[in-house]
């Protein structure tokens, strides 16, 4: 099977990554920050050591700051709907996934107002369409890093300087770029930061991430046990406590610190290039071939490694399906769960085929996707 | 390391949990529900696999009904959200977790009204206490099926019987007896079931269910990508989906599917057996001991594996750490998260210490846990 779906989710992991989730599971096993037993407390360790570590990769100072949620989803619907309040304006872009669009239609229902940028046909954003969206009201812009159906890096860094400059909160979707791409929240002037452990950062499924800015009050929209301040039946107001009740995903967690250590062992700028070389290969090769539309960028310097494509007006569908079952190859077909990105780039009715390449892909495995393309080419 | 914290979390899993979630992550680890291919597919029935298994075990219908969350607390907070609103009231017993008791106190904030039932001095409740509260508004019971703190098993058959009959939702805890005791869903007209997956269940932690009875509105309170009508922007209606937005913790259900498949294979009759068994030898054995106070009801019929004791005036967590450091012996001390149960037991100041008895335990760790407790009277 050559694995072309890491935009849905990374695999192979780093076998550090097994290994970690195993060792928890087996030798630690125990509730973290509940009892005081040796174990509990080594299990309280390993999440920490998470912490610290994501605190180190997005140039984080405060790694207390850093909530551990079950999915990017929940970290987004959390740094939304824990900020957005009745009068709020919203803005965010066409290309955004469901995860980010759906919380911000449901938001209409209490009264929270939205603008929805509509990107170029490259999934392109301009910063100064933002600019020139906000008013009065506007609380929060909430932007993916990079789109999941073309790959489109967006204008993180000028977007970050508009809200900082307006006094906005500013939500970033690290979905597509966390573990890949230089994210600094710092720098980039962001406030709120959503990711899933379980992308680029290596880390298990069921792992998410919501760095809050200090300062800025997110209302949980959980209570329950906390290991702390058990004698109030009020939820504490203390970081990360106030949102991360009841018993944590402590062996993902720990798998995640794995996967984290292993992308600072091999370092950002190496799995970024390997990934920009396969992805400017690929690009390259499809464009040879007549009957693949490319959509996005198609330029590695602007994209990451995703790339969608149809053949034809065949079915995107259909196409995956060969794929999997004639040439082994894994990719996902369809809306990506962003169908306003689909009728950004004309491609609602039909959706596209989605390759997305990951730090494990080879050379080898690209050739075998564009001979499979040009296979089904030959046979349509 | 004798490990007697299981009400905490399970320790340690059958080794068929650990060789599931390995084998997921290293030879299915696609994202299930999403793409088309293969991998993909296997993760989705190995998801579909686990709603399966916790159908046949607590006599669900149809598993779709079957909700995974990422802990009890989860579950808990979005079964009473999602359904209580101004103007409806809820009533609860004094032995509630905090995941109970917490959202129930938060919820005073937008209008619910609660009645907290006081329980007697060993936990025990009385059904006609709970019949006695029912108002005209009141729209669901929420109690845990045994308390965390003495084990003291509520008599939920009978509340179930009385819920029914006043047309009230009834939801249940069952955070201590899943995997244990028998819940049957109909035979006790529970509407609701909130489940933690890594405690009795014998998966990984990270799990959680909710079992919604067909036929009840459950609000969500996360909207995202589905994998299903990716098309539209609103969540879509059809269960497991509304709940279930962004990537599932696949291997960490996966591993709650071998616990579970542990547990049929066992049988529940063996599993609750053995743990009354070294229930009933340590309170025996516990009620020697001048020194020891014992709460609850002293009774391994009356009550789950569950031991809360005190050492004279003796600072709880003090003798939780001697017995960790001293002994070796993992117990969990203070409130458990359970204010309001040690309000009830008369051990608010105190606190208790928790001796929680899994599967796995055996007499020999009874004795070496009765013998550091007789060496610690003696020291005192």
């Amino acid at each position: 099977m050559i694995y072309l779906d890491n935009a849905a989710t990374s695999y192979p992991k780093p076998e550090e990554v097994y290994e970690a989730v195993l060792h928890h599971m087996k030798h630690v096993g125990a509730n973290p920050g509940r009892s005081g037993h040796q174990l509990a407390l080594e299990a309280g360790r390993g999440i920490f050591g998470t912490r610290e570590l994501i605190a180190s990769l997005f140039n984080i100072d405060n790694p207390m700051q850093i909530i551990f949620t079950s999915n990017a989803t929940e970290a987004l619907n959390l740094a939304m709907k824990g900020v957005l309040k009745k009068g709020d304006h919203v803005i965010t872009s066409s290309m955004e996934h469901n995860s980010v669009l759906r919380p911000i239609k449901a938001l209409e229902d209490i009264g929270v107002e939205n603008t929805i940028i509509k990107c170029d046909s490259d999934g392109s954003l301009s910063p100064e369409d933002i600019k020139y969206a906000i008013k009065n009201n506007t609380k929060m812009v909430v932007l993916t890093n990079a789109s999941n159906v073309t790959g489109t890096i967006m204008p993180i860094k000028e977007v970050g300087k508009i809200t900082k400059e307006a006094g906005i909160l500013f939500l970033v979707d690290g979905a597509q770029t966390a573990g890949i791409y230089d994210i600094d929240v710092k720098q980039m002037n962001i406030d709120l930061l959503a990711l899933p452990g379980h992308k680029g950062l290596m880390g298990p499924q069921g792992t998410g991430i919501l760095y809050i800015r200090e300062g800025i009050d997110v209302m949980h929209f959980k209570e329950g046990g906390t290991g702390s301040k058990s004698e109030e039946l009020t939820q504490p107001d203390m970081l990360p406590d106030r949102y991360e009740s009841g018993t944590s995903n402590a062996p993902g967690i720990v798998g995640l610190g794995a996967g984290i250590e292993f992308i600072l062992k091999e370092g950002l700028d190496k799995i970024r290039n390997h990934e920009k070389q396969l992805t400017h290969y690929f690009i390259e090769e499809l464009k040879k071939i007549e009957m693949v539309k490319i959509y996005g960028p198609k330029d590695a310097e602007k994209q990451g490694a995703v790339i969608s494509i149809n053949i034809g007006d065949e079915d995107s569908s259909e196409i995956a399906f060969i794929l999997d079952k004639v040439f082994n190859i894994a990719v996902r077909s369809g809306l990506h769960c962003a169908p306003m990105a689909h009728r950004t780039i004309g491609s609602f009715e039909q959706g596209t085929v989605r390759f997305s390449i990951g730090y494990f892909n080879t050379k080898e495995d690209i050739d075998k996707a564009i001979e499979a393309i040009k296979n089904i080419c030959e046979q349509i």
